[in-house]
């Protein structure tokens, strides 16, 4: 496949850095935010797999590593002004979230106070020894 | 409603920022990925239509103001570590983009091109004269 028109189209940051949301391909449900350098962003496309660019660890994040919970890329979209990326994926494991969560977005406000939504899908204390 | 739970539940960045993704509540089409700071942060919950802070402009952006298509919240999220918001809305005149487009997201990589996913909701140029 050819990368540069994606590569091309993303507008990376001052840290050089792109911002890519991942959704589930099945359900739509927004899995996650996090961020990719041009590494990374090519790293993702020549492997269908997300790859992310850990801020907090300074060092390149091959999703699922760790966990197994590897999400496979199904479609790529960029935004109007190329700052923002969308990746369809599958989430193998059905959880993105570190905390066992099937979504980082567990937590909804309601009634002015944050509930959780749905139970971890795994134990996070379990994968993350 | 108490706004607080989610002003401290929000991680914002050096620029004073969190990210936050607008999904269409009906659909579950990511429409885009813009900022809020705390101000703009509070006025979204305060007054249920998003409201964005513009990085290029530097100034309150609220979505729709010259458009006319404001975004309602219907529901709201955090994810794991606070940096980055979820808010499901109802999109006023369908498109969200500038461009006229339903979703920000609008190009698909395909075959290694970008591809244009749909045909703009209005004419850009007669909405901003």
């Amino acid at each position: 496949m050819d990368l540069q028109p994606l590569l091309d189209a993303a507008t990376f940051n001052d840290d050089g850095l792109v911002a890519a949301i991942a959704q589930d391909d099945a359900t739509g449900d927004v899995l996650m935010l996090a961020y990719m350098n041009r590494e990374t962003l090519r790293m993702t496309l020549e492997t269908g797999v997300m790859t992310y660019w850990s801020r907090s660890r300074q060092k390149v994040w091959k999703k699922g590593e760790t966990s197994g919970n590897v999400q496979k890329v199904k479609s790529a979209y960029v935004d109007c002004d190329g700052d923002a990326l969308l990746f369809r994926i599958e989430q193998v494991g059905g959880a993105a979230c570190h905390t066992g969560h099937r979504s980082c977005f567990y937590r909804r406000v309601e009634d002015g106070d944050l509930e959780t939504v749905g139970d971890p899908v795994f134990d996070a204390d379990s994968v993350y020894k």
